[in-house]
């Protein structure tokens, strides 16, 4: 198999002096196996020679010790210059510490002397995989899945590589199939399946993993031939129990479930009459025993509206879905909320049940497949995005408010909690199509571990690891990161309206792609106007928050203006804090997102002798390409919008009619 | 397997004495045959007796002769008290002669005495199949393919019985496989599928149909091993003449072949610089010694154009591309154009080919598969349209100068040339999933052998043969066909402008669905008007006609109303004919479609107890889909109208904005 190493790809520490390690420590196990491999692998590309295993004179000794004190995800690292010792509180923060002074090394940052302690910000640091048994990966731009393959579970080397670079990031769990489980996939429960899963359960526990899988709700009847999957039936809930006794036997590493329930035609307790909170319930207790998880996805909504009803706010709908069953579920039930209210669009406020919920746990869902940006051939660096997101103040009464302290649980004592996000990984030799792209998965692991960090500290790391720290590399691969989800912005669907997009596949500009369609996704564009109200005196959404939000929100001059459209219809005379109108603001960003494209094209042509041939070039064809396609999302906006106003550019540049 | 008779199923003539017929001929042959057993079904059906073979004493004779003065395909049928009798010029006369009796008898219209003769308008009459290899049908709204499954030719009972069904409406051609020649397709040609198409040419030989096939241009290098295609290549024109000589000898009654070239992705012999006529008639030597023909399609034209590009025009290029080539074909090539220029839309204006080409053997293409009115889920009955189209004066300088004239080779002396159609047939148990949808093709082949006959003529005789000829049967069935194409054509995309239908399905309604896409149709509708100006001041599309036609279309005073939109760019405030805004005819002509949908179902529910009941649920389900659709219909436009206009309806009916 023929595949990148992507930021674990050890290269020469520059003006380092050939040093000799040595790896000392008392701890045996699968874990500690693979931190001496890890290190085998590692210090000799660093520093040109194979470190010695065991105490050794003149030598630089490596000690890993535990110390049940700390955190068993959590670790101390000390250097100085005759030792480094690694603490931690059980082997995977070994681990963990082994990939951060590893990073350091190879990032420059390990010649002086220093000692940093870590400790995991959030308890659950979920990979969501959407990836089908045939080997198909639901919104997935990367190849094919290396889990599946017709209708087989894939265990091989790629595994290894795979459950290494999660933990690289401190990703702890995973789970390997799509939230519609469909097909052979609800049989991943069963004995057909179990053979591959052990074996595949065993090499995520050398790293730290947990394998989750996500279950069809109506598994009791199709899978276990019951006549029906009712979460109150006996009969129901003894299969459950039965079936979840020997996956948790079999698999001590075993996590529990996600699931997909009553949401886009998936089968779930409403079929009987029973809530979420019963649903839910009935499989906590079913994996309690096992300290296992159920993992219930929120993003439940009509998708049968008609367009003509201009009542219906899906926006609206994950909430009300939820909130009066705040309180009502189980403790080792956590609810999964997609980070806003509708769906992944490159510009959402967040979601209203981070500030709702006051007695449930919660885990933040994010997707770094880029379904709806640029499906990784755009670059779009979402880091940004999630830290504005964590550091949203939800003021739901609490003393630590914001979104990372609620899905971190600050308040709660760091429980069953944490931060989700559907992935980007896929068969390709670069894992994520996009070599750009990787940033996304190193960066929601590293957030999802230490929520504090900077999307630029991120984009430091991980450009020094993927590409060298030549300084010239590092200041325009970050240049290009953090312009590039600005930029899309401003070429896409405009200030938060969303959904300008083409049917099914998502991905081009289509003003009118769903405008007429059952999906809920409404811009209502008029010859004078443009937005759907979601105000008090609209669909009522924007008072889903608690106050001074749902004030803040309520009103066009206190509205963020990059929500502005979200949450108000607006008239194409407005006047924007720039000056300009909205039309004009409109065309502007559009013709700006177009040359932030050109700008980041040029930067990285200026890199040709400075990136790895291949990875230059898969980039390069892949940012020409979304400068051709920037320019089709500009002028289909900018035109469409003309068409609509006959009002032309102030500025007189070229818009289509 | 179970389907039914369509307008062939015989059922007793009301007020008729049970008479015995004697069947008289010295004639022999499969034809013969046929039509024996054609009298066999069809006498004891509708008399109540079978008859005698042969003479004999207190019979009613029926005496099949041969005249040789009559053209092959003509009949004579001269009826008295004592006897029938149907003369021909050949065997396949005496066929279309004995459906033609049956006709009248089973339509009431036998009683009398009476003599009739016919002779076919057209020489070709000819079936376009898009059936593919795998069993679908592109554009195919009846079900799977009856003629192909799983990359097999199919001859069973059925194909005897669409045989049938074709001679019974003088359909005498039939291209059996799509135009797009794709995946096993090409191999028809060879050895590997010659026993089954010997077999079902045998069958259709009974019938008096030709088989075609569909051809891809590239069969020397697909299916040949030759490294060229190339029309001039000698190894090319060998590769044709031995393959042609092999299919030619094995099936006396093989016709030639249908070829798409060039178009849409389909290769052709622009690959090698050449031009259509060089194509064409490599192959028109290749059929040549057997009496072949080569029917090559003219529906060419760019389908990779930039939306931005507002020069380019479709509706121009398939003119562009072929009447410089006027003259330059062999005489057994016949260029097949589709009734217009674009693409079977609901309003077209005629070919501007028709008037055009002077030297070349002209074939018109109609589609009876309702690709884009409908698509046999809502009820149009085309034959207006046709006779519209075949009455259209071209003003080519011809003595005969309508289409009709020109497709029949009137100027000519009748020789290559005729009508096609693309077929609206599939598995389902009523051939073409809406009962009403027969009437087309039923019509389509009526029309075709004689050109003449009003749409009101051929749905009389339909509604006769197929539903029985009660009074009120005959009376609703009728208003229902007749108000079909105009009720659509008002629900849909307005005044010729076409194409508001969502893309690749071409179903259902969209106004940007083709908007801002590659295939070159476009209404550029903006806030205050509406169309391209396709006349001498815009791409002059207009021009292609001769006058006075080019000048009747290139001014909106003069232009028919009902194609303002397909030859201008009007303004929403244009006043109409009516006197009412073009904004607001639209308006009105998207509520009056939808108000005939609900009389059209009202006269069908009338009907319950006097249509055999599977059938009239059929038809009330599809009728009852067409309303609810009408509606979405008359919605979209209507509010896309609105929102781009913000002027409401002057009679205050509801448009949702």
């Amino acid at each position: 198999m023929d595949y990148t190493k992507v930021w674990l790809n050890y290269r020469p520490v520059k003006s380092a002096s050939a040093q000799v390690f040595s790896l000392c420590t008392q701890e045996k196990g699968p874990i500690i196996d693979n931190i001496f491999a890890e290190f085998d692998t590692a210090l000799p590309a660093m520093y040109g020679i194979v470190p010695v295993h065991g105490y050794k004179d003149g030598t630089i000794p490596i000690e890993l010790s535990l110390d049940t004190v700390l955190h068993a995800e959590a670790y101390r690292i000390e250097k100085n210059e005759k030792k480094i010792s690694i603490t931690a509180g059980a082997h995977v923060g070994l681990l963990y510490g082994t990939f951060a002074l590893l990073r350091f090394m190879q990032t420059g940052k390990a010649s002086a002397d220093f000692t940093v302690e870590k400790s995991p910000s959030n308890p659950l640091r979920m990979a969501n995989h959407w990836d089908n048994m045939d080997g198909s990966i639901e919104r997935g731009y990367s190849g094919k899945s290396f889990f599946f393959a017709d209708d087989k579970v894939i265990v091989n080397e790629r595994t290894r590589d795979y459950a290494r670079m999660m933990a690289s990031v401190g990703i702890n769990a995973s789970v390997i199939n799509n939230v519609n489980v469909r097909f052979s996939a609800p049989f991943l429960l069963t004995e057909r399946y179990r053979k591959p899963l052990i074996e595949m359960a065993k090499i995520f526990a050398g790293y730290g993993i947990k394998l989750f899988l996500s279950v069809n709700f109506a598994s009791p009847v199709r899978v276990g031939g019951l006549d029906t999957a009712d979460p109150l039936d006996k009969n129901v809930q003894v299969w459950w129990r039965d079936t979840c006794k020997d996956i948790f036997e079999d698999i001590p590493n075993f996590g529990g479930f996600l699931v997909k329930a009553d949401s886009e035609g998936e089968f779930g307790p409403f079929a009987y009459g029973r809530t979420h909170a019963e649903g839910a319930n009935m499989l906590a207790d079913a994996v309690r025993p096992y300290g296992g998880i159920i993992v219930w996805r929120c993003f439940v909504y009509n998708c049968q509206q008609d367009w003509r009803d201009n009542i219906t706010d899906r926006a609206c709908q994950s909430y009300l879905n939820f909130i009066e069953l705040d309180g009502k579920f189980a403790d080792n039930v956590i609810l999964q909320i997609k980070n806003g209210p509708v769906d992944f669009q490159v510009r959402e406020p967040v979601h209203p049940l981070f500030g709702g919920l006051k007695h449930t746990n919660m885990m933040i869902e994010f997707q770094i497949a880029q379904e709806y940006t640029g499906q990784q051939r755009h670059v779009c660096y979402l880091l940004p995005e999630f830290r504005e997101i964590l550091d949203f103040k939800t003021y739901n009464g609490e003393e630590f408010d914001t979104v990372k302290d609620l899905v971190s649980g600050k308040n709660y004592g760091y429980k069953n909690c944490g931060m989700a996000a559907v992935m980007n990984t896929g068969n390709d030799k670069n894992w994520t199509g996009h070599d750009l792209a990787a940033a996304n998965l190193y960066g929601f692991g590293r957030l999802a571990y230490e929520d504090t960090l900077t999307p630029e500290e991120i984009a430091q790391e991980w450009i020094a690891l993927t590409f060298g720290n030549e300084s010239q590399v590092m200041e325009n691969v970050q240049k290009i990161l953090m312009m590039s989800w600005p930029a899309y912005e401003k070429y896409n669907a405009p200030l938060g309206i969303g959904w300008m997009v083409n049917p099914n596949v998502h991905f081009g500009p289509n003003v009118d792609g769903y405008e007429y369609d059952r999906w809920g996704t409404y811009h209502r564009i008029s010859h004078s106007a443009i937005g759907r109200d979601r105000s008090s005196r609209g669909t009522g959404y924007s008072q889903q928050y608690p106050e001074p939000l749902a004030s803040m929100y309520d009103q066009i001059e206190t509205c963020p203006e990059e929500l502005l459209l979200f949450f108000h219809r607006v008239r194409f005379d407005h006047i924007m804090s720039t000056g300009e109108t909205l039309l004009q603001y409109i065309y502007n960003t559009h013709f700006e997102g177009v040359e932030d494209v050109e700008k980041m094209l040029t930067m990285w042509e200026t890199l040709k002798d400075k990136i790895e041939p291949e990875s230059y070039a898969r980039v390069l064809e892949r940012m020409q390409f979304q400068l051709e396609h920037s320019k089709e999302w500009r002028d289909r906006i900018n035109t469409y919008l003309y068409r609509m106003t006959e009002i032309p550019d102030a500025k007189g540049r070229k818009i289509y009619d």
